[in-house]
């Protein structure tokens, strides 16, 4: 990092701010369950207050609730400035604490497998390690050479199970969420170690298939081949959704998906991929790639349907020899422009219904979805952010179209009609959705410092 | 029953064999997973000798111990009289305590849902209530009439795991085995209420496929589409293995399934069969069965493969966004003359490795198997034991070819050349393999009886 006085700032303050960090971290907060969700929001709106916000609140809403947060800028009062609003979400995914190394809500330093130096627990990287990284960087520029922007911070307790009410909190707090740019600091850096910049979020759409058939598990040798079973015609029914070639065979699925324009070819051919290292990295024997496609194309441009679980009958040690009475599958689904969830839904449902065997009960119903968002490369806002992060990272970003995962950026850019830039500041190896969730303190304080470059660049426009 | 002195005797003593069976029920004895088994082996020796049998001893194995009792008949020494072998098993399947209405391994007896009173407790039926009614029909042979032929049970502890050691415990106890015929009381009675003359079972074959790809859970969005995920790959297996119509699409499972002949058709129009009461009994909406085929035939003549249990990723509350790294599916095979499990074992471990994704790691191993069994309709024991249960019944018996359930009764036609004839003394809705498992008392009086008249007619021959 350059050596500024707010760098300088930043490195001596760097082991208060991980305590701080930490206290975030060691506070669960399931969205899924809604473990710890109401302290969590306490203890954000709390450290917001410490770190130099002006004002907090805590909005209510049908589910959990959101943060609202406002700093001024130290500015000399004739002039106008900007504002940034800024996206994060202070709740996290569900752990299966036995798969962890060290207990997920109880945060720990120590050296990853490459002897970089880690915060490991759930939620370090997504998302609380990424906007807690904004509060340091507001504490640091109050601290030395004053904000030089207004800043208003959401925090959403909602985002790992759909943001489900996020968009009437943007609607009812339009007034206050006024702003020339939406900024998230959310996924990971490029495996290669280059940041990214990226302008837009693949979409979601996650459904859940239960099969029930007989009203009790049954003896498999008593009534085994007549009597229907559920785990069969769950089967039966996810490999009708799925081409051999792992095309999604759901009909209509792939409409209104925009095709690639000359500029995403380009942008794409500028991206860095090893996917043998990728390969090596994640230990798969290899990749899921047509001929007619690419790595990268296929999770920046294309649709996907994913089983993210499956669960029917006995699943312990040794043998139970029975006809399960149900079947489950959860399936995530990644959208992209011009995909709406509600009609992807539409069709999947539809599919579902015409494809269930008549002999056993089928419902489906959809439990989160997210609209795909994509703003424009020519935003007057690219060059800036890119400049910001170039600065901070001392490299140059990797530019893409779009982030991998979802994330409710649709929302401002629909109720606001705000564009929305997407910076991650978390590891590639972050293991975000796994065990051993985790950011290096190298990610850490780079993040601090690349809000604090943004900051910097929007007070010069 | 009809009033002779035994059966008052079975009458005035029913409360205390009762009482003693809990005891049985309420000592765990899970094969899968070990849990009491030495505790149960003790325990059933025990009460071997208490209800009559002159010499008992367990027989180690390389997994859990068999026991072995004889009983010797009360007869003029002059006289040869005849050893009916009994088999039975004190392990009984593994339990999900939260499903059940009782807790599995608490015996208590209440009334079911028609009214008639029941043991409820795991192993009730399957199969500890039935080996149980021959130690109470020895008792009261002894304490009236006299033992008229001598007995020799033995009662396996791995019966729900596959009786892989039962082979060499009837091989290297030959001698001490000897005898005229194999007797089993497993299973239920006739869905009619009618008791069955059984005189084989259906083989077993169970595996278990694992698939794994990412060494951990990734995140969907960062990695869903071109990274393999193991969940696709274990439905596409499976559904590889399954025709639309749901014959098994595994090349030469269906070898040596032998033809039914003649015989075979007549029993089988024989049997009573109400589709439309079993429909409702199991709160099913109807069955998987072909044009060419009926039910029962698919019950007694037919192999089948069943998925028994499905595990991959996040099955808990609300939604969890993950390529899951493993997903495994358990498979329970049902098998029939002359099939042998070696020969289908080879079949499905070659179609598993034939049709595994090149991208992700399968593995499929062989937890247990049972070979299928039959003992010739034309038997002189057929008529004896027809006899017999008719009497305890007081209506004829339902004559199969086949339990639909497994059995090892191979094992002892195969290492000792004995006939074997199994008659269920379970109730139709017994609830086996399954939370709420129960034993009408009805039905347990009557096995008491069936066993006595089996043993008189012996006798008599």
């Amino acid at each position: 990092m350059p050596a500024d006085s707010v760098a300088t700032y930043v490195d001596e303050r760097f082991d208060d701010f991980l305590a701080d960090l930490e206290s975030v971290v060691a506070q669960p907060s399931v969205s899924a369950t809604g473990e710890g969700i109401p302290e969590c929001a306490d203890l954000a709106e709390a450290l917001c207050r410490d770190y130099g916000f002006d004002e907090t609140r805590t909005v209510e809403t049908d589910g959990h609730s959101a943060v609202i947060a406002h700093a001024y800028a130290d500015h000399d009062p004739n002039r106008q400035v900007a504002t940034l609003l800024v996206y994060g979400h202070y709740d996290v995914q569900p752990v299966t604490p036995g798969e962890w190394t060290t207990p997920p809500f109880e945060p720990t330093t120590r050296d990853g497998p490459d002897g970089r130096r880690r915060l490991y627990g759930r939620g370090t990287g997504d998302n609380k390690g990424q906007w807690f990284a904004h509060l340091c960087a507001i504490r640091a520029l109050r601290e030395t050479t004053g904000l030089p922007v207004n800043v208003t911070l959401v925090l959403d307790g909602e985002e790992e199970s759909g943001s489900e009410h996020l968009g009437t909190v943007v609607a009812e707090n339009a007034d206050a969420l006024d702003g020339e740019l939406v900024y998230i600091a959310d996924g990971p850096v490029d495996d290669s170690g280059r940041p990214h910049v990226l302008m837009g979020a693949r979409g979601l759409l996650y459904v859940k298939i239960d099969v029930s058939g007989a009203d009790r598990d049954l003896h498999s040798g008593n009534y085994g081949g007549p009597v229907p079973n559920p785990a069969w015609a769950l089967v039966g029914l996810l490999a009708s959704m799925r081409t051999a070639n792992g095309r999604v065979a759901v009909d209509g699925f792939y409409e209104n998906v925009r095709p690639m324009a000359d500029v995403d070819h380009e942008v794409l051919d500028a991206i860095p991929f090893d996917a043998d290292a990728l390969r090596r990295e994640l230990g798969v024997r290899g990749f899921s790639v047509g001929p007619d496609e690419t790595y990268l194309e296929k999770i920046l441009y294309r649709p996907t349907l994913n089983v993210s679980g499956l669960t029917s009958g006995y699943g312990g040690d040794g043998t139970k020899t029975i006809i399960p009475s149900t079947a489950s599958a959860k399936l995530g689904m990644r959208l992209v422009p011009d995909q709406r969830p509600n009609a992807v839904w539409r069709r999947v449902r539809d599919h579902v219904r015409s494809h269930a065997p008549e002999t056993v009960d089928v419902t489906v119903r959809r439990l989160e979805s997210m609209t795909p968002q994509r703003t424009s490369l020519d935003s007057p806002f690219t060059d800036p952010i890119v400049r910001a992060v170039r600065d901070a990272w001392e490299q140059d970003p990797v530019l893409k179209s779009s982030l991998g995962g979802s994330l409710p950026a649709y929302v401002f850019t629909e109720e606001l009609g705000l564009p929305c830039i997407i910076v991650p500041y978390g590891n590639s190896d972050q293991n975000n959705h796994s065990p051993d969730e985790n950011f290096t303190l190298e990610n850490f304080e780079k993040g601090i410092y690349t809000t604090v470059r943004v900051l910097s660049e929007l007070a010069r426009e």
